[in-house]
């Protein structure tokens, strides 16, 4: 354990000791479900509104702007069924991007077949969308745009601020809804002065939890559930709620904000000497990620390799990444990220997706380095000799 | 914490230590997300597979008629809905009880307004169908059937062998689920036995975590999921796997089970305790329960009071109990399902549920009795004299 260096933080995190001690603390002394009217049940929606209290902080918004879900993928699903469902008469339009989540892109092809029109805006050789695509796209009948604040197999981060004002110009009740899940806790998001209607948080991505997330959502649209039962969480998501779940989550976000500039602070240093590092040692490779994307995710392609094969090589050395994203990642496809951004075959076979937190350390990244450059020349195909 | 008396085990349970330390412990070492390739993500895939297999061993099934889900509401919701939607042909009619939980009633009543033809089939005075009714009621249009095993206001055990009996004969084709959520861990319930096609499971109700729950699913239905995203759990559950929660949920499974008959005799012998206690002690009752009802639940009603004003000096005394079911007693509204046994008003407004667990001690039961005895002279309504 102590020498593992884990470079798979976009797929999940360690959780804070912090979080598990307070979880379990929880789990023991304020065991009641929160519908109950005793005090054991009082005791449990008292902790449930302080962990929210911590997640609207976090974000600028209201307490009752906050609904607990069982995770980010829930979370998507929610915010756009959950928008979609009652409102049929805001449009039958919608819109996404061609980088998104499984979680959103599988919804959208699921309303595709239910009298939805769907476009998919395209993005460039940095995964990002053309607002030009964007204003053509946009019209009277369009209900909703889903958009990824940070993709995350590269990083790169959308311009909702842009998107949110292009949208207004052209029609002010396009609802917006963005997929924060590899954003939040790691930079700034304050929806509500972007102008963002509803946006999807995780908490096993910032050392919380799994099992648990959120969604930020503009009270003033009409929602509704997509799972019925005892109306808890304002009638939008039933079932008792995951007590300690939301108090660890509660507990990674005020851990993660407390220190949140520090973290981008290291996590981007530690991505420059990975990136100068790999430059000065290692030959024929790609980037993918574009320069100015989140310094917590770092895809980088390196030529005549299988990204598998050099996934497996370096877990040997102890040393975790992912090939594409981890959901994923089972799946033996080719990245359509990577295609949507017009990286070519000979590259997205070998592209690993390194992904850090402030827990990693400098000795980590020169280790990881010296691995690369150890592995690399033995699991590399041999140029064909021809004659 | 020592002296406190929890009679509210029916709303929730106090998790078992051995579950908050495996948890903790799953947590601080297998924090891997299972989509992973490398070691990190099998380890957690292993510890989920384990208990997977302590679930399906507990219901005598296989490990891959399993499902699992954020809790026994979203398994009511993924159960019905999730059979429901991709199989439009198999009938337009759907039944259920008068006396279900909320996450079936709410599904129930959301498809009677999308061409569905709804039938509630009717309870007796101890809250059990009639097999005549069901016999009047199943059609060749009739596509599934759900129902409650144990309800969780009063602990009525429904004849599912009965129903699924006269199911067969009248429309094979229909599928029966079936909401465990009080049963199971209580009893011993073998749905393949049984005929049972969909079972819903929840963790929390047996010491476990909040936040897991699961669905015991024949392998011949198709089913379509109703959270989507990167295709966990057989294309059913979309999500990260929270992976302690599983852990955590087999854990107390396994507990559970390993003394199943010895629990299920401790809980029945404090249950004859209470009831001959009250009956010696206390005047102007109703015991609500039917005497064959599960012992973990006993539901009495206590005329001249109201329940809330008794909970609340119970819990002065640090006993907890709940009026109706923890889920809708935030509702100030008389229980449909008292209602639907043809409880009179009279008693509606006295019903306490008391529910046990193993946990609780013959001392326990005595103390509430004496505290019931000391207090329900106290809160009761005086006779108005009249001339």
């Amino acid at each position: 354990m102590k020498n593992e260096i884990f470079l798979d933080n976009s797929s999940t995190t360690k959780p804070y000791d912090d979080v598990i001690d307070f979880m379990s603390q929880i789990s023991k002394e304020v065991y009641g479900n929160p519908s109950s009217l005793h005090t054991k049940g009082i005791a449990a929606e008292r902790e449930i509104k302080k962990a929210r209290q911590l997640i609207a902080d976090s974000l600028r918004a209201q307490s009752n702007e906050i609904i607990f879900t069982s995770g980010g993928t829930e979370s998507n699903n929610l915010a756009i069924r959950g928008y979609l469902n009652p409102n049929p008469r805001k449009g039958k339009h919608i819109i996404t991007t061609t980088v998104e989540h499984p979680s959103v892109m599988e919804v959208y092809q699921s309303l595709a077949g239910k009298g939805y029109t769907v476009d998919y805006l395209n993005v460039d050789n940095d995964g990002i969308i053309s607002i030009d695509e964007l204003k053509e796209k946009i019209n009277e009948n369009t209900a909703l745009i889903s958009i990824i604040l940070v993709n995350n197999e590269v990083g790169s981060i959308q311009p909702i601020e842009q998107l949110v004002r292009i949208k207004n110009q052209i029609n002010k009740n396009t609802v917006i809804h963005v997929d924060a899940v590899q954003g939040y806790g790691k930079m700034e998001i304050h929806p509500k002065a972007l102008g963002i209607d509803l946006m999807s948080l995780s908490s096993h991505k910032i050392h919380g939890p799994k099992g648990i997330g959120a969604i930020f959502m503009n009270q003033s649209l009409k929602m509704s559930p997509i799972i019925y039962g005892g109306g808890q969480e304002s009638m939008l998501r039933s079932g008792t709620e995951n007590v300690p779940g939301i108090c660890g989550f509660g507990k990674a976000v005020e851990i993660s904000f407390a220190n949140i500039n520090n973290n981008h602070e290291n996590v981007r240093k530690l991505k420059e000497i990975f990136v100068n590092s790999i430059m000065e040692n290692i030959e024929k490779f790609k980037i993918i990620s574009p320069i100015n994307a989140s310094p917590y995710i770092l895809n980088v392609a390196f030529e005549g390799i299988k990204a598998e094969v050099l996934l497996h090589h370096l877990e040997e050395k102890s040393i975790f990444v992912s090939t594409g994203s981890a959901c994923s990642s089972r799946k033996n496809i080719h990245s359509r990220v990577l295609r949507s951004m017009g990286v070519t075959s000979k590259y997205i076979e070998g592209a690993i997706r390194f992904s850090f937190s402030h827990f990693n350390t400098e000795e980590q990244i020169i280790k990881t380095v010296e691995a690369l450059v150890d592995i690399l020349p033995r699991i590399r195909k041999k140029p064909k000799l021809t004659n």
